[in-house]
């Protein structure tokens, strides 16, 4: 069962795929799309294609985006949201659900505290998927959604699985 | 010529098309896309639908979309800014490429002011293109982009004619 993890952003959207064997979980790929120059239009289109590229060559089953912060510049807050529908739309187009998670919820799981701090990230990200390279912070990001929904989303299945035992 | 004209929404995006030959503008169709009910993807993922689906069945030749205006509700314009980036992608996928205009300035260029309301924008609408059907106050708007772009795209055409005569 492959999933990816996805951290939105206009200008560089992170992304990263997580391979569950059971209670393991192995790295399969990370990178970053980047919108480049041009008009917004253009931009989000580079976005849509290199992340529907990352889709067509790893073809995750479960996907699972970074819940936007929203702060008062509202400004920044439409570009993320622009650069988010993309993120979203991506995975429904192959037919995929969009888990969603907290920025704080993301680091709770994968560091074991919420305020953690993006290298303590980057750390723990490499502890959990021992060899991997990181194509930098944002890819980093996306690795720690994409081990986060491997665990929230296995976690019904434990559920089920002790139910049907008990 | 046609262009379309893009209002933009999580629940309803308006949608106008217009045909321009010489200096008369007559109208095409308009609509609303419905994102329904259902997780964000899924509504997202409607949208595209919809939206492509307008694209193919009129085959615009420009399009433009509404600016967002960017407030103090930062989830208010985190949801619009994720409904605004399906509507600048589908154009861009078509080709097109995509021109961006305040409120302020569309209704200055439909009615006249810059701060009129929406029954004045949906009676300016009818008057321009006699005979019109709207499909809701949404649609109104994006006839109105509409409107407003055939009179910014056609200027600068009317400005290299007169050099060329002078």
């Amino acid at each position: 069962m492959r999933v990816i993890g996805i951290d939105p952003g206009l200008r560089y959207l992170g992304w990263g795929v997580l391979e569950i064997s059971g209670n393991r979980l192995s790295h399969v790929a990370n990178g970053v799309c980047a919108s480049g120059d041009g008009s917004l239009a253009e931009r989000l289109l580079r976005l849509h294609q290199q992340l529907s590229d990352v889709f067509t060559r790893f073809a995750p089953d479960m996907a699972a985006v970074e819940q936007t912060f929203v702060n008062k510049d509202g400004v920044a807050t439409l570009k993320l949201g622009q650069a988010r529908g993309i993120a979203m739309l991506v995975p429904a187009q192959f037919g995929l659900e969009v888990g969603e998670y907290a920025p704080n919820k993301v680091k709770k799981t994968v560091v074991g505290v919420g305020h953690a701090d993006k290298a303590q990230v980057m750390h723990m990200v490499k502890v959990q998927l021992p060899g991997v390279d990181l194509a930098g912070p944002d890819a980093a990001d996306a690795l720690a959604i994409a081990i986060c929904h491997a665990h929230h989303a296995r976690a019904p299945q434990v559920t089920a699985a002790r139910q049907v035992r008990a």
